[in-house]
């Protein structure tokens, strides 16, 4: 009875080794690590540290913001440790021997490449707004359906306010927050914290109740054109099919299984990165579906002189656009370069209204996204009931 | 504003690689590979093919229910190949020069080693129970809460019927179901199909709608005795935590946050391995709160004279036993040995009712535990309004 156990422990433990160096001081276990495991750690530099049991690995490194070298101590384990990291979210992977691997002491995330570790670097101030406070919480729920676009089921994950549990007669307006390139719908609701921040936002009454539904952009590998194809057109077909999903069929789904205010007036969109990209080209063609759009760190190639012709020329009468739309914000870090500020600037020489947020000391990552998200929800719905 | 968009790209595509072999034929992508991945593979013989582009190791394996050497090309991709495997899901890793990493094409799931691959063997009239159908869909929910036990936010996931949405003046029993060893909350919703079960189930009228609660146990690590700690008293606290977090936080938050029937006859609880030893040890020394229990698998480690004393001999009266339990589940699969047969006929022998079931031709796998969730669902709350 207990041989089948028994043997199932002992491959574990053959497997995980056994770590014999002691922690490094002043360093917490990340809240990225899995269950009981002391890896990945952080200091009080903001340092991350690392450790794999590798014996026979000739060369061993680790890549979190950067490429760091790792040291093999005799019991056959590699430690590493990265100089010091901006607040946040970070993915990291190993190279033995230049194979890239996950961490199988880290939970793991959506993103870089496949599933990926992470390491998350706490600060107080900095973090309690995407952190669980003692405020009614949201839930986050997994919604299947089936996509007639795909002919396949799809699932969404959406957030609901914590008093819709509640408030059976009320109905609510909907954002629609997508994720980035390589990355899938949960990406939002694991590494973006998107739970926390709103229920923290609600509760101080900085941003309305509301619903947000993270879908999959259908972009969740790296873009490359195909043998002999045109990489301009390969760039537009890349996770386009999105759009007609989300029209055809995920936002019907939500206004049939949620309360929802399903107006225009009432909906939002919003994406990082391709993402952002997907956001702008389903929002300008579909302005009759939507009253809002976030465009935070948007992977766009927009040339600057083309800006007013693209879709319909809807950028050029700004006096339309303006009634139209009650927010366009455009977020970016300070540390990237994706031409938020560029596109910003562009949009108010031609008269367009925009909000321009530049978050300060983050590259393109999940803090800045953390903070766009923050910075954005409160512009939207200002006039819900 | 290119340039570092490209320069990622470029990495994800040097490290992913590029593969030149031609697909193996009869062969189709398993549902766990990422988006757009193209392998892991089945075949028509259950059959499972991998791949890993790793071009300076010298000896490269897949774990898979048992180990398959792979074999390399000349482009530095290696390339593996199981014998039948059995329907259902497998966790997988491979061994690149014995260093135990998952694969970089599949998603992961919590389970064998962190974060751990997986192939999902499909076939058709098996499968049907627990793939999607075209029925109202329930929801699985991630709701966060303070433990007071454990003084920290915790999270756990819940199923709510299709009905639970309209049905605002009903009220449902709940079943508490529990992974095993090594895993997490995820473990039902995502490999074990949980809420595809309970929607086929209750769309042919099999069982009641329910409302089922999926916690982490605390035993998301093997179980290995501390230096000097008696192996017994280790294994007995191995998980044991969770006992009062359920009781003291997570039916009490269950029953304020959602609509249940709060009394002992509409309440279950269930458990696969050592979540069916945490599901014994919680349910048999506070009776007063559950009327139902399910062992899947179940790691008891009990002697077969001691079955009778423990938990202060309350198998010892079976009159009494049985007028308090409606239902009391044992199931196995028919390739391993936690000693399920021998356990319920001794309850037997004791005059306990109990129902046993063998799922013909799996082991301690999950397709074992997909079955006994549907054996066990239509015995539970039979007298519910």
């Amino acid at each position: 009875m207990k041989k089948s156990l028994i043997f199932g422990i002992s491959l574990l433990l053959t497997i995980t080794g056994n770590a014999q160096q002691s922690m490094p001081a002043h360093t917490i276990v990340s809240e990225t690590a899995l269950f009981e495991r002391e890896y990945p750690r952080v200091d009080e530099q903001h340092q991350a540290y690392f450790r794999l049991y590798a014996p026979k690995a000739e060369d061993v490194k680790v890549n979190c913001c950067g490429t760091f070298a790792m040291q093999k101590e005799s019991d056959g384990w590699w430690y590493g440790r990265t100089t010091p990291l901006p607040v946040g979210f970070h993915f990291y992977h190993f190279l033995i021997d230049g194979v890239a691997v996950a961490d199988t002491e880290s939970n793991t995330y959506c993103g870089s490449f496949g599933r990926s570790s992470a390491v998350e670097v706490p600060e107080g101030p900095e973090g309690n707004y995407y952190r669980p406070q003692n405020v009614p919480h949201g839930q986050v729920r997994s919604v299947v359906y089936y996509s007639t676009f795909e002919e396949k089921y799809r699932r969404c994950l959406v957030y609901t306010p914590a008093e819709y549990e509640t408030s059976f007669q009320k109905r609510y307006p909907v954002l629609y927050l997508q994720h980035g390139m390589c990355e899938d719908e949960t990406g939002w609701a694991t590494q973006g914290k998107v739970n926390f921040i709103l229920d923290n936002l609600i509760a101080s009454g900085d941003c309305n109740p509301m619903i947000v539904v993270m879908d999959n952009g259908n972009c969740g590998i790296p873009f490359k054109p195909k043998p002999g194809e045109n990489p301009e057109e390969a760039r537009e077909a890349f996770g386009a099919t999105f759009t007609p999903i989300l029209l055809r069929d995920i936002i019907p789904m939500i206004d049939r299984e949620f309360r929802t205010l399903s107006d225009r007036e009432h909906r939002a969109m919003a994406g990082l990165s391709w993402g952002g990209r997907q956001t702008l080209n389903t929002v300008l063609p579909h302005w009759d579906k939507f009253a809002y759009l976030g465009l935070f760190s948007a992977a766009l190639f927009i040339k600057e002189d083309e800006i007013s012709k693209i879709h319909n020329g809807i950028l050029a009468d700004s006096d339309a656009f303006n009634k139209k739309f009650h927010a366009f914000f455009i977020g970016t870090g300070s540390e990237e370069n994706f031409g938020a500020k560029q596109f910003s600037d562009a949009l108010s020489e031609l008269g367009i209204k925009n909000t321009f947020y530049e978050s300060k000391g983050t590259a393109h990552e999940w803090l800045t996204w953390r903070r766009c998200l923050k910075e954005f929800l409160p512009l939207l719905f200002d006039e819900c009931p």
